[in-house]
């Protein structure tokens, strides 16, 4: 087996060995027919009131490419664990469902499914582990950034999370679920090259620290980017900085150069803003914008913006990359749907809604007023429904939507929805009702045996 | 640019922008000499006593592979920044650097370099960002899973967190540094594929559900892996579950099939482990063990291990994997010394140390009794150095560790180190003493023209 990243060719392999060997099973048993799994977020965590979907369409190229090679079908074998036969059967094995999923970008809440799969019975186990690892963690990044996006309130922000996400392919990621949730640039070459979105960057610490002075910095390094030049002014003392960006700006204009910006990166962010901003027009520069970054997250940005902090465009990283609030989401992926009907489990505070589902999401003249989850069967609901045919047969159905487009969707949706949402602070706003339908909660009395007490709301308090 | 994965062949444009744009305004100038870069962890997280070095010869592998192809010389063409002579430039680098580390696997603190680069300054620079991934990233798994090991107090745990880790690369690597830190085993394939880590695995809801009956699903499981019969007994009813599995274990010993294990996943995972326990002892069953799952971290081992609850084994997933109660570190990787000698930056609250360091570790009859941090040309210092060089003119000169010898070293260190340093309570054990040397001081002194106030304690409280 070669190859240290997880790839197209071996991805497959990134399951949960008891995929493989429940399909086994099933294989060994004869037991097939056709299953519904249903993917959610069981509820919101603590401190959000919505999420940003993302990584839907990431989870959908990669049904479709799924493959056992045979390194990954030699390397089973090496387990002692699958027969001949059913290595055989994974050797050809491609992903032959359909997929019912919620646009990339969408506003969604707790409990909703937000992708769905029917497919035989081994195709919709082996792919769990992959669907929740992916459509997870970017929807976790997506969603932060949205919330730095309101709290930024119109200023850009830029995704400068790359050094300190979860490994090179998360870096990846996430610069494009940022840009999803409404960072307007990223760091992240890779991200730029791979998937289009627009990429910037600045100067380091060291960078100045190699100079002799400031000022040899700040001239060196405009005279190499004269269309962008961005001063890093804090390496030694911000105000001082300033002063010298002042006098490196004058040099430079002489050249015809203009300098584009001065970046603050510690310190007491409001007040160094003002007093940069002072020296900057006193000095006739009023052009010249402050960039701040510097163990940003939406809160401090949103205090930042509250002061009236002088503050032109962030720069976000560890914060919104890791989700720091919520580094993981709740996310599951369960059957609701067996040969045999509808099914439910009903384990201690992990009760599942059966059956197939649609969500529904109704608007009244103020914006959205709620979202049902109701069965697919059932007819005339109000709303809108969210979810969407995207493969048949293992094969896309619709393409795949842009980074941009997700943006634009998102950015939608954060303009539609309730304005309390918008709210930081996920316990002083009134959830976001998301109910279920009668004839969903009937069912669900039904297999369950008994009423179902299942609190649906934003934050998902079942 | 094809690939949506971070591969062998893009890795070089894993790196922020204003790492070629420094590396272009450097070239374009002129400006060249060697630099020597530190990377450390500025301050342990609150919750933390010490780390566990991870990622250190991923780090070292690809500095050695990374290379600007093609592509990605075309892709960077288009961004309009970099002049014909810089790409070209590009075209044909390669790291060219020393490097020394601290082994994989090895204890360290908050403060300490963990890795070392001494290269042309662009070399240098090029390669900060994914440097700081590398090496953050599984540092933080390792170092969660190590106290996931102290708590579980010599019961194996195995990774459970392919699910909701960061992404598809991010699930392979954690799988490797919560190896090191002391998982016996994990749930991810792909990282037994590729690291030669144990893989393992049990059934899942679902499973159970798509069977008419419980004592059904135990069967045909138990006969189709008859060496290691897992079975999951949580999906309705946990106690209920236990009577089933007993019933399924007397049939299937009529077939010469042991079940091994039963596993529950929800619930007072405490109060039913004793409940199962009486039931299959009752049964005359003792051999079969109870393994537990579901939301657990160090902590909630812990108190399971406390309280006695008869648990054989641990899944850990989510937390430990996304390293909940701190899902990054605060790593840094700061020039240390210029082609002009030493450098310090003194941003407030960011200060770093000037030179190029060693560390060494002083141990007495009772254990480690603390490290120091000193200049590299300091001699005669007590204790062991912990850095050692791996690579020369960006070329390997050690082998990389294996998982497993990674995860020896990681087992030695938390045998050796203080024993207050595994009290999981980060705040009530005294701090691990890391001091700077005599002369590190007075070099601090004299460049930023002040007394250092640097308080290097475990906490890293500087």
């Amino acid at each position: 087996m070669t190859g240290r990243w997880v790839g197209d060719h071996n991805l497959a392999l990134l399951t949960d060995l008891y995929e493989l060997t429940m399909a086994g099973a099933y294989f060994a048993s004869g037991i097939g027919g056709e299953a519904t799994f249903e993917l959610s977020v069981r509820s919101l965590p603590p401190t959000r009131n919505f999420l940003v979907a993302a990584g839907i369409d990431d989870a959908v190229d990669s049904l479709q490419i799924m493959r056992f090679g045979p390194a990954e079908i030699a390397y089973l074998e090496t387990l002692g664990r699958f027969d001949a036969g059913f290595l055989e059967y994974l050797a050809s094995w491609r992903f032959d469902g359909e997929v019912w999923a919620i646009p990339e970008g969408t506003v969604c809440f707790g409990a909703e499914p937000l992708f769905g799969v029917t497919a035989p019975l081994i195709d919709a186990q082996i792919v769990e582990t992959l669907l929740l690892n992916t459509i997870g963690f970017q929807t976790l990044v997506a969603s932060k950034a949205s919330r730095v996006q309101i709290a930024a309130g119109g200023r850009p922000f830029v995704d400068f999370g790359a050094r300190r996400s979860h490994g090179a392919d998360a870096a990846l990621r996430a610069a494009r679920a940022a840009y999803i949730g409404g960072a307007s640039a990223t760091s992240m070459v890779l991200a730029g090259a791979v998937f289009g979105i627009p990429v910037t960057g600045t100067m380091a610490h060291s960078y100045v620290m190699r100079h002799s002075s400031e000022m040899e910095a700040f001239l060196s390094f405009s005279r190499s980017y004269p269309d962008d030049a961005v001063l890093l002014i804090d390496t030694y003392d911000t105000v001082n900085g300033a002063g010298v960006a002042v006098a490196a700006a004058r040099e430079l204009a002489a050249e015809g150069i203009r300098v584009r910006a001065v970046r603050l990166d510690s310190g007491d962010l409001a007040a160094l803003a003002a007093e940069v901003r002072a020296i900057l027009d006193d000095a006739g520069l009023p052009r010249i914008e402050i960039f701040a970054s510097g163990a940003l997250d939406e809160h401090r940005v949103a205090t930042l913006v509250a002061a009236g902090a002088p503050i032109d465009g962030f720069g976000v990283g560890t914060a919104m990359v890791v989700g720091a609030d919520a580094p993981s989401l709740d996310i599951i992926y369960k059957m609701v749907h067996g040969p045999d009907g509808p099914v439910m489990k009903t384990s201690p505070g992990k009760v599942s809604l059966p059956g197939v589902h649609q969500v529904y999401r109704v608007s009244g003249a103020d914006g959205w007023e709620g979202d049902i989850i109701a069965l697919i069967e059932e007819a005339d609901l109000p709303g809108v429904p969210l979810l969407a045919e995207v493969m048949t047969r293992g094969r896309r159905t619709v393409p795949a939507a842009t980074a941009r487009e997700a943006r634009g969707r998102c950015a939608e949706g954060l303009a539609a929805m309730p304005a309390q949402l918008g709210d930081l602070d996920a316990a002083a706003a009134p959830p976001y009702p998301v109910d279920i339908s009668g004839p969903l909660a009937a069912l669900a009395a039904r297999l369950s045996g008994e009423t179902l007490d299942w609190r649906l709301d934003h934050r998902g308090n079942s």
